[in-house]
């Protein structure tokens, strides 16, 4: 694992700064706490955006393959409609009667396995996951949390202390415990449940022989920072079934994977052909304003809300409630997790003729619209595989395309754009790719 | 303590609904978690609002004495066109060079002490007070948290690790001890500042002889869940100094009192004369917008920035950031801070002069526009002073003006109103409380 918690970023002395850039730069360093990072060698700087398309000061036009939050396109004119008439009308509470809270909450539950049929909003997806596991904890007494080895669920302290993949300094709780997945494991797909439920039970163990018992399973469905290792679908189920009869609870973090990403499924975790205990959401269900929410089933729901209060003050007011509902009318009526179904089969397709030519496109990985792309042949060392995907990644940026890394060894391209995304921006990707994959194979060749 | 965490509620039976009122609850009570409460004995149900007034579906207007998150006013022009705008423009995140969020940035921590130089944006008050404990723990290696006997600090589990007053089914961190604040511990004010630092040091104490060590004092200056008991002017500095002293940092819960509320002084700090490490905004800063912030010393923020990777997707993000900067320039410009302490001074005199006729008004608190107005005499038992207290806010309730309980014991009156309230306001107001206490102590006698 590489000690750089986020390689792909800015470095003071790497870039050629514009003065406007490097003056900017420095006076965001003079007030910003020291935890804010840039990201590119070469750091961008947007003014207005569009769909698919940001635009820096020079009207230069960059397409985006990186933002899962505006899943419907950036600035979507429907869903900031919504927001800006429900601001002017009243942005309420939920301790009011509001039936728009209602409405939205029935629709979205609707979207959920007929069990899941309860809904607590909050205001971003670490605040969800936060909440899942005070409900788990609560209800079942225990304070044991399993996630994967380089998970990472949220900024809360609760949620750091399950983020493997925040680094030795960030504390982890003593009560979490960490899985391999099978595929880095190298664990062939036939093995891949069977291997995933032994490390789960061996956990159990541990954390019932220490004492602190068992909370919860969190895992998000497409394991994104452990670098996208998503199949063979099903693999997490034995797993679950064993937390869950062990008397904890089954959480499927749905802030990346959920409203549609996958294209098959609207929630990550019906890939896995599991119905978990809770689900929890964010990044893309306001398109940008920060709304999430806690879905579940009504027993550990009730069984904390009964004696636990728990009231978030802007969390499901009508403001955010009514922009969520633009989302999500706007999702089901244009069908796009039909079209992240369809455009993801396009990349695929086309990374797979790129692999034809291009030895550094080790493995390609992807569910919908989320893909994990390994870069670096075999037989380059980890630190060379690394170095490449970021040369990669800094290519294309200069290109005018945006992406950028994830994994244990960050050598895995992140790629996951809008799900507005059209067939010519699928296409322009791929170009690009295959432009910055002969510059940086010619460079170190 | 009362035990019903939530006195002024809805509760089932109590009140008449209309049929529409009824159909909507028994959905809402259908599909949302078991945690959300309804306010009043008799919900209240609103379709627009504007200014200081709320508007029920039958038009009727309602005077809102209660909500502290709208401080400009429900529904402000100005701010609403801010945000729309830039929602139409790009809403960004902070990876990317944005020329509002270091505007806004430095603008925002010009209005603090020049040592509280840095800003980390977060989306509500409770991540911001979970990361400035993420930053406490994390600089000082220590656990132990003081805060006020009935303190409540926010929803995350972190938070409410530290929040004696969400009752004893949620769990406090075993390192959170508790003091007793001078007013309700009947210390008169030469004592307050003495006893506040006896407590605080024998916490201190308790907490090293447990190896827990000392990692923050946290206050919310108004002390607003413990019934609003913030005088004397400057008994926490003490306290305060004795937390450093033993390496833990202070830090100012500013979500109620932040942002000019207490008329004086744009921070709550302020009034007591002390410059913490950290500050935590949230509520009004947006208006209604989720966004909050942790401002503070460079030291500790880089201490935590340094090794720890803190990066919030929706935090600092240009919309918020835009809504945000309208409201900071509409409180700037309208001198908001200053018709707090015109209209604090009013509304005070016109208690004082009701309390010449009421006895059942026993005491007012407060600073700038949050008030806390103890119920019921002296000699009456306190679940009787709960009931009157109760029953006053719900009888204004039903006068449409809108305020609620606070304190251990739920019988101090918790007014704040929108910072632009006027003294034709004021004096409605103050008519209604009078019709209202001359209903209810007609009732009690």
């Amino acid at each position: 694992m590489t000690t750089d918690l986020m390689p792909n970023r800015f470095r003071p002395g790497e870039a050629e700064l514009s003065p406007r850039d490097a003056d900017l730069i420095a006076r965001r360093d003079a007030v910003l706490g020291a935890s804010y990072r840039l990201q590119y060698r070469n750091p961008v700087h947007f003014e207005r955006a569009e769909g698919m398309w940001l635009y820096d000061p020079e009207g230069r036009a960059y397409l985006d393959f990186y933002n899962n939050v505006p899943s419907l396109g950036h600035c979507h004119p429907e869903v900031n409609a919504a927001m800006a008439a429900q601001a002017g009308r009243i942005s309420g509470n939920t301790r009011y009667l509001e039936p728009g809270l209602v409405d939205y909450a029935e629709r979205l539950v609707a979207t959920f396995p007929a069990e899941m049929d309860r809904v607590v909003f909050t205001c971003t997806g670490s605040e969800s996951n936060d909440l899942a596991l005070r409900i788990a904890r609560h209800v079942s007494g225990a304070q044991g949390v399993i996630v994967s080895s380089h998970a990472y669920h949220g900024t809360s302290a609760a949620c750091a202390g399950v983020s493997p993949n925040l680094g030795a300094a960030v504390r982890l709780d003593p009560a979490t415990r960490m899985v391999t997945l099978p595929g880095p494991a190298g664990i062939p797909d036939e093995g891949a449940a069977r291997h995933f439920e032994d490390q789960v039970r061996a956990a159990i163990a541990d954390l019932q022989r220490r004492g602190f018992g068992v909370a919860a399973l969190l895992f998000d469905s497409i394991f994104s920072s452990d670098g996208v290792w998503l199949d063979p679908p099903g693999f997490i189920a034995g797993g679950a079934a064993a937390v869950r009869a062990a008397g904890g609870l089954v959480i499927s973090d749905e802030v990346q994977p959920g409203f549609g990403r996958t294209g098959d499924h609207m929630w990550g975790f019906m890939r896995h052909g599991i119905v978990p205990d809770l689900a929890t959401l964010g990044k893309p269900m306001g398109n940008g304003f920060p709304i999430g929410a806690v879905v579940g089933r009504a027993d550990p729901m009730a069984g904390f809300g009964a004696t636990a209060r728990y009231s978030n003050t802007f969390a499901g007011n009508a403001v955010g409630i009514a922009t969520a509902d633009a989302v999500l009318r706007v999702l089901q009526r244009d069908d796009i997790p039909g079209n992240a179904r369809a455009m993801g089969a396009r990349l695929r397709a086309g990374l797979e003729t790129l692999q034809g030519s291009h030895a550094s496109l080790r493995a390609v990985r992807h569910a919908g619209l989320f893909f994990g792309i390994d870069i670096g042949r075999d037989d380059m060392p980890a630190p060379a595989r690394r170095a490449l995907a970021l040369d990669l990644v800094n290519a294309m940026r200069e290109d005018r395309v945006l992406i950028s890394t994830t994994g244990a060894n960050e050598d895995t391209l992140k790629v996951r754009p809008p799900l507005i995304v059209g067939p010519e921006h699928v296409d322009q990707f791929l170009h690009s790719l295959g432009r910055a994959l002969a510059l940086v194979e010619g460079r170190r060749t």
